[in-house]
Formats: C-alpha cells, sequence, structure tokens
C-alpha cells in the first residue's frame, strides 16, 4: 500500500480524498491544510490535518499529492523531496514547466525520491496525446482547444489581483488552438473596477488571450467546473498525408485532474529517482493491478 | 544515427522505408525480402536486398523494423535478438501477446537487446490510449471500435486459407466494440467455395466474430487500405461519474502501422535490455530531437 498524504484542500484536494480512498492500493496517512482553506468537512473528522513539517508525526507518508496553486507547486514540492517524499502536482504555468522539472529533478535526485511535475489533463494527460499523436504523425500540424469551462488556473490568477474579491475565468475555444477568456470577478468593497481589470489583462495568465473582465454581484451562482478539451492533428505517416485523428472529452475539471494526481502519485514511486513530466513515464504505470494482467487486458 | 534494417517488403515494409527516409535519426542498411514478395522497385535499386543471415554483411545494423505477417514475428525477432539486434513488431495475436512477450523478455536480456511488441496502432498506440483513458478513470467500460475498412491481419489470414488465391477482409464496426467481418475472397482454379469460407469461419481471427465470405472475380479491383478506430470511455474519476471521452481516426492503415513501428524502434535502442509493450514505455521515447525541446513543446 502506498501511504499518501494529500497537499491543499480545496476543488482539488477535496476530488484526491474520493480518488485515493477508490484506489486499491493506496491509504490516506493525513491532510496538510491551507490556513486560508475551508475546515475540513465533518464526515473527515477522523483523518489527521497537519502541517508540512509535522507530516510524519503519526506514521509513514510515501508520497504527497500537491493541490495547491501552481505558484506554490515547485517551491512545496522541493520541501516534501526533502524530506525523502516521492511528489505529485499539476504545476500548469507551461513556459516555466521545463525549468522547474530540471531544477526539482536535482533534488529529486540528491534525496533518492520521485515527482512528477505538470500531471493535470493539461499539461498532464492531454501532453501524453500530443506525444502520442507525434509519434503517429511526426510531420503535421496539432491544435488543441480548450472548454467551454472554468480554467481553474486562470480563475485562481485572476482572484489573486488586487481588489478582487472571488473570480472565475471561462476558457471559450475559438478554434485551431485559439481561446478567448471571459473573467468574471466580484470586486472587493471600495475596489476599483477598472484597476483590477487591467490588472488580470496583464497576468502571465492572460496578457496572450483576447481577454474580457466582466464585473458580477456573486460569482458563487455562476460555477460549474466542468470542462473539456479538444484535440486535432492532420499529419504525414511516412510519406503518407491526410491522416486524421482527434481526442475530445467532457469532464468535471477537478475530479479528473486529482484523478491524474492520484494516478501518477502511483507512477511517481515506480521511477528512478528524478522529477519526471507525464510525457516521460510509461502510462502502464500509472494503473493498479498485475502488470501482466494489465497487458493482457489492455493491449 | 540508428542503423536500421526493415525485414518484409509487402504494403508494411513499402511504408516503413518511407517512414525511415523521414525519420531525421535513422539510415536504412537493408531489406530484407521474403522469396514470396514482389520484387524491389526500380528507385531502391541502391538498396540493399539481404537474407536475414547476412543482414550485417555490408555494415552494422542496430534495430529491425519486422513487417511480417503476425505468425512470423516472434521466431523472427527471436532470431535477430539472438544476434544482438533490437527489434520492433505489430503481432497482432491479442491473447499470445503477453506469452509472446514474456518469451522474447528473457531472449533480449540473455542478448542485452530491447524490442517492442505488438507495435502498431492496435495493438498499440490505440493500447496506449485505453490505458490511459483508465489512469484518468478507474472504473467505467471502454468500447474500441474499428473501421469500417480494411483489417490487414485478417486479410492475411483469409488468404492463407486452403483454395484462396486472393482475400480482403473488412471490418465492419456494429457499435459498443462489437464487429462483423465481411470476407471478400478469390478462389484459386477449382477451389471449393464452401470449404474455404469454413475454414475462414473457423479461423481464430473470424471465430468469435459474425462473418460472411463473399466470392468476387478479382480482389485487386476492392483494395483501398483506409480504416480507422473510434474508442469510447466513459468512467469515473475518483467518486465523479459521467466523465466523458474519445479519441477517434482514419487513417491509411499501412502507413500509419509503419510510422508507429519505425517510432517504436527509436524507442526501443533506448530501454533497459527486455521486450515491451507500447503501454510500457515513455511515449517521449518514441519521438526524435532533444529531449528537453520535446518536453518544452509538448507539455
Amino acid at each position: 500500500m502506498i501511504k499518501t498524504a494529500i497537499i491543499g484542500f480545496g476543488n482539488v484536494g477535496k476530488c484526491a480524498y474520493e480518488a485515493i480512498q477508490n484506489a486499491p492500493d493506496m491509504t490516506l496517512s493525513c491532510i496538510v491544510k491551507r490556513q486560508s482553506a475551508a475546515d475540513i468537512p465533518p464526515h473527515l473528522n477522523d483523518i489527521r490535518v497537519t502541517d508540512i513539517k509535522d507530516i510524519r508525526a503519526n506514521g509513514d507518508v510515501d508520497a504527497a499529492v500537491i493541490c495547491l496553486p501552481s505558484r506554490m507547486c515547485p517551491d512545496t514540492a522541493e520541501s516534501l523531496m526533502n524530506m525523502g517524499i516521492f511528489t505529485v502536482d499539476s504545476y500548469d504555468i507551461h513556459k516555466s514547466i521545463l525549468s522547474e522539472k530540471l531544477r526539482l529533478d536535482t533534488v529529486a535526485q540528491k534525496n533518492n525520491v520521485s515527482g512528477v511535475i505538470a500531471a493535470g489533463w493539461d499539461p498532464g494527460t492531454d501532453s501524453v496525446l500530443r506525444a502520442l499523436m507525434e509519434a503517429m504523425t511526426p510531420r503535421g500540424i496539432t491544435y488543441t482547444n480548450f472548454g467551454p469551462g472554468m480554467s481553474m488556473g486562470h480563475s485562481v490568477a485572476a482572484k489573486a489581483a488586487e481588489g478582487v474579491e472571488n473570480a472565475l475565468s471561462m476558457t471559450m475555444p475559438a478554434g485551431a488552438g485559439v481561446h478567448r477568456r471571459i473573467v468574471y470577478i466580484q470586486l472587493k468593497p471600495g475596489a476599483d473596477f477598472a484597476a483590477a481589470a487591467a490588472a488580470i489583462k496583464n497576468d502571465p495568465y492572460f496578457i496572450n488571450d483576447d481577454t474580457n473582465v466582466i464585473q458580477v454581484e456573486d460569482i458563487d451562482t455562476l460555477i460549474d467546473v466542468g470542462s473539456g478539451s479538444h484535440i486535432i492533428r492532420k499529419g504525414v505517416s511516412g510519406s503518407t498525408h491526410n491522416q486524421i485523428m482527434e481526442f475530445s472529452m467532457k469532464i468535471n475539471n477537478p475530479a479528473l485532474t486529482a484523478q491524474v494526481l492520484v494516478s501518477a502519485a502511483r507512477a511517481a514511486v515506480k521511477q528512478p529517482p528524478g522529477c519526471y513530466t507525464l510525457i516521460e513515464i510509461p502510462v502502464i504505470d500509472m494503473l493498479p493491478g498485475d502488470r501482466n494482467d494489465l497487458i493482457s487486458r489492455l493491449v
């Protein structure tokens, strides 16, 4: 059994709890809750809630499922690796994934553990699909379209802007991998809408996209965590053009993110020391059960 | 550069030639042609054609791309591994994949080489998709639908029946992973249709499917090598039901099979000694180019 800890108990952390409860090869040792997070629900009263530094106070932890906002993930992973704990996170700031991976790779090897970075659905399982499609058609163009649906990373980024009480960022596919962002914000008393909107539009999460910011009274009435992706590739196998392939899904976003994290935690403990993205890990390592049985059933 | 040999020069072998020509990190050392195969086309006159035993007569070979009918693949892979050559094949007899993999795993380790078995699109890349979908939704049902289109493996099996001069097996999706087979056969002079049809229906390739056999005058006028697959899964992430995902493609079948084989050959030379299916190999290993560049671009 893999002894796990959940770090962060927001939308994704709560779903990670459910994924671990449903995993035949995992137990939950403890939850690390941020001070700002809501209280742990009463039905989880038997789960130990602690700080990172005391994560092993009541028994061992093999792997930590980091369910924090992206910007907190790499340093948290580093702290946990330095304690000898395997880590997974869904860090999603695309332009920094490689540099953070390389930094954590050194930390992981020094501590003889492994970590998986960017293990959500995009980056994450969508990355595996893009890589697989290129193996099938080395030349061609891949378009990744998201939504329509709420982006958790973008919503958290918008909520962090000065004067913003709460925010919802919707991703609207405009075709051929281009997206518009519609950001609904609920202001703090006395905050300036124009300043908040400008801060959001200049955030690295939004600066490359056509972004509309709209003020609303109450974000909570708008929230639906469904989303999706649609990956299309038309390419060339050898000298044969017009090979057409596509993947699409309609999913509950935090539930899928958490499930991929938990499946990746299973893979993390099987890898040689280092920090990996999902495209560097055999997919079979994410699945529970006997390896030969999986090969018989899935290949 | 990876020095390759193509074993078998039928539909898939010819496409493997094109995939290797288009690979930036591979050269072709030679082609091993079966006696029954058509002559090598004149524009390939500069390629050495040889027997397996003389495969290294004019220079080294790192990896062999086996493009033979399934039933010939495992023994051919064994012979090549015993010569210290890495192998890939698209062996597609599902019920024997595990046992042949385990047998070849021992051979590969003894010879300090690696092989990839069942590396076409199904089994192959479709297997990776099925495994990935289970990592995203551990509970649920996956349906794999094929066609409509020609099945190369089934056509070869039908052609092997007593009295059959040439055959084309079409795979017709009947929904929810159920298929019908329509087998067109061209008889040898004086052959008995009823006996040939019965032999085909009792072949392991056909015995589990609703199979119709139809006699025609000339198979060649019917041949189109386009096909496809459509994989659908509805499942549960953690405790969240109704997570819906699907993959579909419309492709030239031998071109895709050959491209996956060639991409898998690239992966084979990077694996520790052993014999692998595609779900056991990191997808990134199938792609050419700098590893960090691939992570930056695809994750």
